[in-house]
C-alpha cells in the first residue's frame, strides 16, 4: 500500500526504467498503434498508427518532391535469376525471402487445398527492389539526357525475420524506396547525401528526433552497395536505431541489370546509381523517443489529432449547451493552421466517464486535452492539460485566449521535444579513450533477475578502421559501430589513437548497443 | 500517298475504330502512364500513370474520410486455412492464388538458389483481404458501443490472371479495400449503399465517367457475398467495364470469422459486415472513355499537370526573356486554386523541337497546352491549345486574359467531357424487347480479317430472373447483365415480359459485352 501511494498513478505498467521492450509493447497497445496478427511477424496497423504514418508519409512526399524526384509502382515480384545478378545483393537476401512457387489451390488427397500450378522460376516478394527497378531503369536510359533519372516508390516489402518487435522489425513492412540512375560519380554521392540530409531534416524538425548522420563502416553496408549512410537516433534505453539508409551503389547495380548510356561524346558508359529509404520503422523510433510512463507522446507536427476536447455533462443542468459548446470550440480551432494542415480536433462525445477518456487521450499522446464542464463554460473557460507536462497539471483559460494561442503553443511543445531529446542524447553520449573505460560503458549492470537495467549510451571513440577488431567488439560486448559522423559533433576533437589497437585513428565514430 | 494526305494526321497508329485493343495499350505507352514489366502479369506504373493514380486516390481518401472511415493496414499474408473459411469464398479465388510456400533460398545442387525453409502451412498473397480483416475485427468488436466499425484500407493484391491488360487486368495491382462491421441488416445495407453512390459520384463528377450503379445478378456475385452492387461504365468500343463494387455481405463472413457482440439486450450475436473496393482498373477506363486518335485525354480534376508551357526559342533574339517570361507565367498560373489543389504546370524547357514537345503534351492529354514565341511576348499574347478541341486549334489570347480564365476554362473542359460521355452512351444504348433484334444487336459485324469493328452497346431489356437464361445468353453471345440498376433511366418503362422466355419481368437490367 505504502509504496503504490509513494509512486504517482501511471498508465502504463511496467515503466521504462522496469522493462522498456515490455513497456515500449504497452506504449503501441495502449496507444491503439497496432497489435501483432496471426500472420507470423505481420502486424496490423490501426487507425491511430496508420494515421501517424500518413502524415510521415505526406511530409516525406513533399520533401521527395521538392527536390525532383516522381513516384513510380514496380512490381511485388522478383524473378529469382533477377536476384541472383548481384551477388553480394542476394547473398545478404537469400535467408530472408518469401518465396512463392504456385499460383493456385486445389483439394489435395485429403480434401483440403494444396498449392498447385508450379511456377517454372520462383517469384521472390521483394525484400527491395534494386533488382526489379534496375531492370526498367535499363530500358529507360539510352542516352544522358534520360539522366539523371529520379523515381521513389511508397511499398511493402517482406523480410522473413526470426525476432520481430512491432514497427522495430516485422516480417512486412510498409516503406519508400528511391532509386536514381546518374551520369557522373559526382552526381550520384550528391543525390545520396542530399536524400540523407532529407531524413536528418525529417527526423529533427517533423519527429524532433535528433539524429547523426554518418557513414556506414564497411561490415553495415547494404548488401551491394559501394557506401550506406544512415541517420542514428538515440532512443531512451540508450540504444541506437538506424532510423533511415542511403546507399551509393556505384555502378554495381547498373553493371548487375546493364543500365548503359550514351554520354555526350558518344561513349557507351554504365550509370552511377543510388537507393535510400525509410520505413515504417520510423514510427518505433518516435515511440521510443518521446513516450513516457503514461503511453505514448506525439510532436504536434505528426500527430494525427492536435487537440482532444471532451465535455462533461454528467452533473450539468444543460448538457446540450455544454456539448454545443465544445462543437463550436472545434470549429474554431480546425479553422487555424498548423504547419500546411488545419488543427485536427478529435472531439470526443462518447458515453464514458471523463476520467476514462483523459486517460484514452493521455495514453494516445494528444498534444492538447481540453476538457469543459459547467463551470468552465459558465465562465467562458476551458480546462487545458499539456502532454508535455504531467497529466493532471491543468490550466483554466479563458476561451479566446486558448483559441489564441493554440498554434504558438504546439510549436513550443514541438520545440521542447527536441530539446529534452537532444539533452537526452548528450546526457549519454561520452568520449572515451581508453578500452577499459570503453567496456565498463557498456557492461550490463548486475540487476535482479528481471530485464537488464537501462545502461551505455553512445560513445565516440576513436577506430583505426580494423574491421576484425570491430567484429571483435561486436562479438564480445554487442556493440556495433553506428556510423562515421559527417558533421563535426562537439565532441571531435581531430585525429587521435584507437583504444584498441593503439593505431593511429582519423576521427571519432559512434559506438553503441542497436535495435 | 493521296489516303495519308486524306486522313487527318493522328499521333495513334492504329486509330480506335481500326482496332481498339491496340489502340488502348498504344495510348498508355504514348502517354508514358505504364509498360510491361518482365514479371507475368504485372505492370510498371509510371511517373505519369501514377500521379494519374495519386489524384484518384487523394480524392477517394477524402470522400471515405468524410463519411468516417479511417485507414489501416492488415497484412500481405493470408494462411490458407482463413481463406478456407468461408466455402464459397475460397471456391472463388482458390484458381488464381499466388502461393508462398518457402521462406528462404539456398544454394542447390547445381549452384543456382533455391527455395528452401519450407512453411507448415502455405500462405496465400491476398486477392482480397476478408478472411484476415475479419480474424481482426473478430478481435475489436465486443458490444454494440463497438459498431459500427469503419475501415479502410489502401493496399497491392494479387490474382492470378492468364489474359493480362495494363490497368484492367493485371495479376497484381492497387486498390482500396473497405470493410464494415455494423450491428444491424438496415445499416450494413445502408452503408453497402452509400460507398456505391460515393463510387458514383467520383466517377461522374472527377472523372467525367457516367456510370449506371446497380445490382449484380446472383452469377455475378462476390464470392461470398449476399448481394454485390457495382458501377457500370460504357466504354468507347461500347463494352461496359465494371469501375467499383460495393458488397453486402450479410453475416456470412461474420460467421466464418466468429464477429460476435452483445448487443443492447445483452444477446450475443453475429454483425453484419460489406466490403467494397475500386482499383487501378479505374485508370484504364479514365483511358477508354476519353481518350482519341492523338493519346490521352485528361480530365482537369484528375489530371496530374493542367497546363504545359513551353517557349519557342529558336529564332528569337533573346531566347533568355522568352524562358523568363514563360517561368513568369507558370507562377502566375500556380498561384490560382483548382478544385483544391494548385494549377500544376509543367513548364517544358527540355532542348527539343517545339513540334515534338506539343506531341509529348497532345499525348499525355494535358488539358491545356501553351506555346509561346517571340511574337507571342512582343505582343503579350500566348498561343493556347484545348485537349478537347482538333490539336492543331489554337487561340491567341492576351496573356492576361488568359490567366484570368484558366479555371473557368478547366471547369468547361471538364463538364463537356461528361457530356460527351453522356452523349456517347445514350447514342449506344437501347431498349430491346425482341430476342432477334437483342441477337442482331450484338452480333459482330463481318469485317476484314483484322480485329472484330466496334458493335452493340448496352441493352436494356427484360429479363425474369432466369439464371440458365442468363447463362445461355452469356455462352452463346458474350453478353451479360452488367447490372439491374437502381436509379430509375430514361428508358426505364416498368414492369414487362422478358424477350427470352416471355415470362413477366419486373424492370429492364442492363446487357452488354464486358472487360
Amino acid at each position: 500500500m505504502s509504496s503504490a501511494a509513494a509512486k504517482p498513478r501511471t498508465a502504463i505498467t511496467p515503466c521504462r526504467e522496469q522493462n522498456y521492450p515490455e513497456w515500449y509493447q504497452q506504449v503501441v497497445r495502449a496507444a491503439d498503434l497496432a497489435e501483432t496478427s496471426p500472420v507470423r511477424g505481420c502486424m496490423v496497423i490501426k487507425p491511430w498508427g496508420y494515421s501517424l504514418w500518413e502524415n510521415m508519409q505526406r511530409t516525406l512526399d513533399g520533401m521527395f518532391k521538392a527536390t525532383g524526384h516522381r513516384n513510380a509502382y514496380f512490381p511485388l515480384f522478383i524473378p529469382l535469376s533477377y536476384l541472383e545478378r548481384e551477388a553480394e545483393h542476394v547473398e545478404g537476401f537469400a535467408k530472408e525471402c518469401a518465396v512463392v512457387t504456385h499460383h493456385r489451390l486445389e483439394a489435395g488427397p485429403d480434401g483440403g487445398l494444396v498449392p498447385t500450378g508450379k511456377l517454372e522460376e520462383p517469384l521472390v516478394v521483394r525484400p527491395t527492389s534494386e533488382t526489379i527497378i534496375g531492370e526498367m531503369f535499363a530500358k529507360w536510359v539510352e542516352s544522358y539526357r534520360d539522366l539523371p533519372l529520379l523515381i521513389n516508390q511508397w511499398a511493402n516489402v517482406v523480410r522473413w525475420e526470426l525476432r520481430t518487435r512491432m514497427f522495430l522489425r516485422t516480417t512486412e513492412f510498409l516503406w519508400q524506396e528511391g532509386h536514381t540512375a546518374h551520369a557522373t560519380r559526382e552526381e550520384a554521392e550528391a543525390e545520396t547525401m542530399q536524400m540523407l540530409r532529407v531524413y536528418a531534416d525529417f527526423a529533427e524538425n517533423w519527429m524532433a528526433m535528433p539524429v547523426i548522420p554518418g557513414l556506414k563502416s564497411p561490415a553495415e553496408r547494404f548488401p551491394g552497395a559501394v557506401e550506406t549512410y544512415s541517420i542514428e537516433a538515440m532512443m531512451q534505453d540508450r540504444k541506437a536505431l538506424q532510423a533511415g539508409t542511403s546507399h551509393f551503389l556505384g555502378q554495381n547495380f547498373s553493371k548487375a541489370s546493364d543500365i548503359k548510356f550514351l554520354d555526350e561524346e558518344g561513349q557507351l558508359i554504365h550509370a552511377w546509381t543510388t537507393s535510400w529509404g525509410v520505413s515504417t520503422r520510423l514510427v518505433g523510433g518516435l515511440v521510443m523517443t518521446h513516450s513516457d510512463d503514461d503511453g505514448l507522446v506525439l510532436p504536434p507536427k505528426l500527430a494525427p489529432a492536435h487537440v482532444a476536447i471532451w465535455p462533461i455533462t454528467h452533473k450539468a443542468d444543460d448538457p446540450h449547451a455544454i456539448t454545443t459548446f465544445c462543437r463550436s470550440l472545434a470549429a474554431e480551432l480546425r479553422a487555424k493552421t498548423y504547419h500546411g494542415r488545419p488543427v485536427e480536433v478529435e472531439l470526443d462525445e462518447r458515453d464514458r466517464r471523463g476520467g476514462d477518456k483523459k486517460w484514452d487521450w493521455v495514453k494516445k499522446g494528444v498534444p492538447i486535452r481540453v476538457e469543459v464542464g459547467p463551470r468552465d463554460m459558465a465562465n467562458n473557460v476551458v480546462t487545458v492539460f499539456r502532454r508535455d507536462r504531467p497529466h493532471n497539471e491543468r490550466a483554466s483559460l479563458p476561451h479566446a485566449e486558448f483559441v489564441g494561442s493554440v498554434v504558438a503553443t504546439l510549436d513550443e511543445m514541438q520545440d521542447g521535444m527536441l530539446a529534452r531529446a537532444r539533452a537526452f542524447r548528450a546526457e549519454h553520449t561520452r568520449s572515451i579513450d581508453d578500452a577499459d573505460e570503453f567496456r565498463a560503458f557498456f557492461a550490463a549492470p548486475k540487476g535482479d533477475d528481471g530485464p537488464t537495467p537501462i545502461h551505455g549510451g553512445f560513445a565516440l571513440s576513436h577506430w583505426c578502421g580494423d574491421a576484425e577488431m570491430e567484429a571483435k567488439i561486436n562479438a564480445d560486448l554487442g556493440v556495433t559501430i553506428r556510423c562515421i559522423p559527417i558533421d563535426r559533433l562537439p565532441e571531435d576533437d581531430g585525429p587521435g589513437t584507437c583504444p584498441f589497437t593503439g593505431k593511429p585513428s582519423e576521427r571519432r565514430v559512434v559506438w553503441a548497443k542497436a535495435y
